[in-house]
């Protein structure tokens, strides 16, 4: 306990403290990357008057999306400040560690050399900025997915640094992430015993849902859901994790009370037309369960807490759920808020700290 | 009990025998609906030589996919011949109804007034082969979707006869449901007091995951359930149940486990975002109390009973659940296996029976 945090210590917390999986460093402004970019893209930058990319997941009109107080007085996003992150979440929550997904919207843009440059940008940045600052942060290396190779290549360029324990994918992408197409993304991630962090977000091209688009923000917000749904079915259905069996997918901002109904209909169908995959050669729960692990914030959360018991025992593993606190986004106003009550401890501990360190190797 | 079937009474069985609420009538040649085309589209028909536009739900390559004995011995589809249906489920199963979905291709036509004509002529032959000859059936009206003008004409040319107690949609379709251009189908369906069914199937243009096109048919199967999803995410995002307070739509064979999880978080971002869709004036699970039924088969069924007693308990209603079989696919061998078994009986029955006479005004 400590007296500055005000909050109590959760039951199944290791003295060591938690392991946040999902914490969000922001770009304070596109200045701050150009020391680490070269002069073409850097003057690319400048004469085409680009003045971000950083996708506005905090718009100033819509104050509640980020924690008060999360937005540095300069005015740069919240969750660009590495003294507040430190204030308002490493210090009293007594993180562990805190992986660091940073979304600038590299994956956002059509020029494949420009994604790759901003990419090595970003994550020389994320080095020299917060990784180098403070020993509880780790990162997700930012790669231009759009670009397997080129990503792969800048998966192999920082894969052996001991601050980078995974890549980051947006949920939302060309295609599905089981294609071959994304396979040397894969390949380079198991080579360096990194997991593939798949995150909301992202934009497809196509419509957002597997009826069209839709017309309202809560459709898209509540869609994702399906997104992820249909990763996993890729993901699995295609043969990913035959090919790279050393492969782990983090599955990040989710949610994760669908598990359970997806994984019956998968199980199912296999059932009916494995003949087709016979690369799942057992049922694709049990693979699931080895190879998928998703972060807990934020919670669908039902009226009922014994119904989100249900849901993590129907889950059939406890080894799966993340903690994690989607800073600087708000989702809760109390530390007590951020896991459901009543978890057994041994549990809790699980999804505090011990799930994270198996799957980051931390 | 009846000698003649060898299967046991369902304990919650009413005495006047259960209400199956989906069963595939199939057209067994296209010759069959000559007779209900006028000359213009038989001669369009023959002319440019189209054999059929049934879709092949039951492929001969496939002969697990539909009930065995289920195809006429001249070949016909399964689920073409009425006397095979009363042998194999009316008679033996003790339906007192049964209501008939009809898959034929119709909403797969780009030319709308080809649909249109194909639309009337099903559902003419349905009249004078299926509903005339059998006092247990009640069928869905076929309409043309992707006309929502021409689907309200003929939702009003049939929305009187007493043995049409439905209009059909397919659940992949143009766009979300719940947008604007779809609302002439609601506006009679609700003038007729008439529950839109939305069926498993269709095509979309787009790809049918929100994340793309897939490779394997397991995806395409097990990501219906995402497009069902995404289907009620539309429909009350999209106010259809504020401006027609009377409709009721019917999932049918999309599965329901994945319900609570998607009400969980409906409910969750409407409270943030619902100033966006201010005529959700309640939450979305109530909404969806009120408007949605589903019926039971395929379950995607957990391997624990228990599992599947949480979830129906997760619903929050007793009022949501319809029996059907799937009539002439083929999802169990026994009568037992098509009820989750040790349902309450009072629950039992309400699936069985009751909760088909209250959305279908039987």
């Amino acid at each position: 306990m400590h007296e500055t945090s005000g909050d109590k210590t959760f039951p199944g917390q290791a003295a060591a403290g938690i392991i946040d999986c999902d914490v969000h460093n922001n770009v304070p402004s596109i200045e701050a990357i150009y020391p680490h970019l070269p002069d073409r893209w850097r003057d690319y930058l400048i004469e085409h008057g680009v003045s971000s990319i950083e996708p506005n997941y905090y718009p100033r009109g819509a104050p509640l999306s980020a924690r008060p107080g999360s937005r540095p007085p300069s005015g740069a996003p919240p969750g660009s400040d590495l003294g507040l992150l430190r204030e308002q979440l490493l210090d009293p929550w007594e993180v562990q560690c805190a992986i660091l997904n940073c979304l600038y919207g590299v994956q956002m843009l059509y020029n494949d050399d420009w994604a790759a440059a901003m990419a090595r940008a970003v994550n020389n940045w994320q080095i020299a900025e917060w990784l180098e600052k403070d020993p509880r942060l780790r990162a997700s290396i930012v790669v231009p997915a759009q670009s397997p190779e080129l990503a792969a290549e800048e998966i192999d360029r920082l894969g052996g640094h001991p601050g980078f324990v995974q890549v980051l994918l947006l949920v939302r992408a060309k295609m599905p992430y089981g294609r071959r197409y994304y396979w040397p993304i894969y390949q380079e991630a198991e080579r360096y015993g990194l997991p593939v962090g798949i995150h909301a977000g992202g934009a497809t091209g196509d419509p957002i849902t597997p009826v069209g688009w839709p017309s309202y923000y809560i459709e898209d917000y509540v869609s994702l859901a399906q997104a992820f749904q249909s990763q996993v079915i890729s993901l699995v259905s295609e043969g990913v994790f035959a090919r790279f069996p050393q492969l782990r997918v983090v599955l990040i901002e989710g949610g994760f009370t669908w598990l359970p109904s997806l994984m019956w209909r998968l199980d199912k169908n296999w059932k009916g037309v494995r003949r087709e995959v016979p690369w799942v050669d057992r049922l694709p729960s049990e693979v699931i369960h080895e190879h998928i692990r998703l972060t807990i914030q934020p919670v669908d959360e039902p009226p009922t807490p014994e119904h989100l018991f249900q849901i993590i025992e129907q889950i059939g593993s406890e080894e799966l759920l993340l903690f994690s606190t989607d800073y600087p986004h708000w989702h809760f106003d109390k530390r007590e808020d951020a896991l459901p009550t009543k978890l057994p401890s041994e549990l809790e501990r699980k999804i505090l700290v011990e799930n994270a360190q198996a799957v980051y190797q931390l």
